[in-house]
């Protein structure tokens, strides 16, 4: 393999990186609250990354968004109002409005200006969904939002960047955030986040303490993991509900459900892969039964 | 992050590279069939590195031994002669031997050199399974053993360097080997092979084609995956079983099974997460089901 | 240092790398010949990189120009036709037409996407000099132009990519090609080529070859270096005149000389620094002292 | 060019790096000052590296040594005492023992361990030269050293790592620190410091300054630069002389006069190239002269 050429080099940890081939620069910037690059990669086709880290690409984003999204909105009988933070790609919100139940959307991202360029340079993320009707999109504080609305909803679903010191969103990962969102979902409401890294290398760096901060709000958490090829790395979500008897379509009904109530193909679950999510590692399993850090405004906790 | 420093630069394709810090370098050299490299590394420990590529670290060689190893003879009723083609750090041989009913193992690594530069410098890997009186160990081409020996075995698990162009692996990821090494299995035999990376980026490269092949000589082929971090890849098996009735313990006996029949305790599996090596990722079920290459010696399988 | 970010990894030999920052791809593709990129670097601002290698950058390029052009054009009492084989950026043709008594200039640079690349996306680097009418610009073979045609010169200036296998211009760095040039030059005529890296670890590449190549076609040869940053070596170059008594202005004189005979303000160039590139260091005497290798079309030189 | 396997990731600056192939790790190591790291590369031979900086190689540690020692020594008509700042390879301290003039050499090195592991893996850098009985050899701060004693020098040597915010050298290339070492040389006495790195994108950084110190504390002083190809830069020394009228061999005499007074074969210098070295780029001779800083305890300059 001959290295000559343009790279994008990822810090994954202190020891560990990556470097991906890109072709071309789409975009590069900064805004008021990240360093934005959209990159033409040759591997993952065109992609997000702020401050450094990859976000999303083209390649491989339906692997993260849908199992972001499907399981919490597949869980709910009915899930009519939605709330979205994060999740400034379009694509989070592309794949909730593909459910034919939801009649509205209030999607929060703090940085307008890193939507207005997802919405200008990754039309194949969010495949126009900015414009359904039913979107409610603001740009404010996810957390002094949720605190004041009146609006309640089925779902909440928290597309967030990661913990960062110095960064924009580690108060959108405590405790305190966690019970005013929880006071905002409806009966029977769900609540998912996305929860970091879920590798045997970093599971603990955020994936288990958010676990283990959701338990203490919730009757049950269903915490699962997906691997993201762009990341290098198992991924991981945590799914809090308020009702335990909520659960998934079965396996073998998974496909017959999902056609029935989400408009367009799911490529990467059906009923195998979709319960295959939950089927965790042991050390995972281990890792979240011996977690005892609960993350709060106090305490909170950083990625690397 | 301060870049700075010694890193080991590994080339996962064309377009895509990691790199891990190493401390320090335990041994370099070149034998008569491949160029080895003994690492220290700060982020996965102790690495064996084949021509370039990490083969496994001490950091996680668990997770893949104990997937290779584990499935398949838990699968048999009661694996007494074993086969092992290739694995010469000896920590497949490690796992094979803490099966209780194992009475016998060949094992066959083409290079001696790197079999004598493991039992010297990778003693957390083998720990000492090299001594085992249950253990013939021969450095020849496993293929042309088995298509003379007279022995036969209950299971065979190939523990091979991927099929490389200019290699010397890639005759033992053909249909004419397989149809040779299942006319050394036993009745009810088992054959599990590690069959390269099964990312979404990469799947098709060994892991489609390999399935394709053994499904043409097995009765059923059960293939499975797992995420090794210092590949940075979800990582591909297939076992092959001559009895379509052969199967693992349930669920919720595993863990129980598993201590009556192995010695020392298992860190990666147990029953939830052994099944859910199985649970495929759907672009992967429906790859191999749409697979059509059959590998053979005059029409191999090459990796990047 | 973050290492975090878009770099060009640049390689410069088997066991050497180098890697620069990048902004932005201004622009990239192929063309009938060769790779083309032109990045956007945070170090040496806009650069022109042909088949992976780094040409010449906005920050420095007035280093390698000056220095290719001025030594011979004002070692030549009164230069009025010039021949400039390569050259596409038109950085030196800038520096040639910057001499008030050159009335004709005959530039061939074969490819010419790569020239109207330049032409676009490179204005710092050509100012506009493709519009002089003093010159004639062509795209084809200058081996078989300079064979054919009628037109002779007073200098001729090689700035040609560096002679690579598989490359277009190896063949412009021989004995034939040369003796076809000598040719081409009026009497007290000097030809003047770029000679390929000149640094301790790289000065027998092409460097100390082109010299013994020179050396049996001239009277006389007169090798020099000069450190250009962006090439993080030293580099050389090949003066050979027809006429020994052919000499630069001393170096009290060289900037009054400079200024009477050259539009504009040179940057790098005055009387110590020109007169110091010939000051070269002794491993570089002696290496083209002992030189026995003389480049022909049979036993061409190439670069790694 | 395939890039796996282990390198070197050095940081030049923010937006720069090189990376050279390593086949072993000679010895790592942290001492009380500093990360110490010996290398065998591919391209240079065994390197010694401090806090990730390259030092010296074996390949090249001539080029860097010859021009740091003999300008100096040989500008002096008859060099008795010596005394050496840092330079823990041993190898100024070899070039400095070679002129048979030197009767007595003081050599300061803070960091004891740097020294003890030099002297066991470096052989060819320093060549026995700590066994000579000229010399003294003292661990403890320079400067603090240089304000006691009585001891006076015809020529001090200053080989100390570079200025690092942090680290521990910075205090010797203060105005204060350059007035205590003027104040022990005997009359006619000369001082030379390595400089820092003198390419056209960082002379800057320390060269400039440091010239501009010296110049106000010496009647003469006289920078020059070499190209050292480890570390892919020009880099810079600065001679101070107490006596103006003190000068190097004519270039015709140089050999002439080195063999008498130096005992081994230079390999770097000779009359053209020693005098070359000091036939300075435009760059620097303008950037000296407009220098306004003067570096002193309380404002002091560091390397990035």
């Amino acid at each position: 393999m001959d290295a000559s050429g343009k790279w994008h080099f990822e810090v994954v940890s202190l020891d560990l990186s990556m470097l991906y081939r890109i072709r071309d620069v789409v975009y590069t910037g900064q805004t008021a609250y990240q360093r934005v690059d959209i990159l033409q990669s040759e591997e993952f086709g065109r992609c997000l990354v702020l401050d450094g880290k990859t976000q999303s690409t083209e390649f491989d984003e339906h692997v993260y968004h849908e199992c972001l999204v499907h399981p919490a909105l597949l869980s709910h009988a009915d899930p009519k109002s939605v709330f979205i933070g994060g999740g400034g790609e379009g694509t989070t919100l592309r794949e909730v409005l593909a459910h034919r139940s939801v009649q509205k959307v209030t999607m929060i991202d703090l940085d307008k200006e890193v939507v207005d360029l997802c919405r200008r340079f990754l039309p194949q993320h969010h495949q126009g969904s900015f414009e359904d009707p039913r979107v409610k999109l603001l740009h404010q504080d996810a957390r002094g939002y949720l605190a004041e609305t009146d609006e309640t909803y089925d779902v909440i679903v928290l597309d967030l960047v990661d913990p960062m010191e110095g960064g924009s969103a580690y108060l959108l990962y405590t405790r305190e955030f966690y019970e005013t969102a929880s006071q905002r979902l409806n009966p029977g409401g769900i609540l998912v986040t996305q929860s970091g890294p879920a590798g045997l290398i970093n599971y603990t760096e955020c994936f288990t303490p958010i676990a283990q901060t959701l338990s203490g709000l919730f009757p049950e958490i269903r915490p699962y993991t997906v691997y993201v090829p762009s990341f290098m790395t198992p991924w991981g979500f945590t799914m809090a509900v308020s009702d335990p008897a909520t659960s998934l379509p079965g396996s073998d009904d998974f496909v017959q459900v999902a056609r029935s109530r989400i408009t367009g193909d799911l490529r990467y679950l059906d009923g195998v892969s979709c319960h295959g999510l939950f089927a965790l590692p042991r050390y995972i399993r281990e890792g979240i039964a011996s977690e005892t850090r609960t993350v709060t405004d106090d305490d909170p906790v950083f990625m690397v």
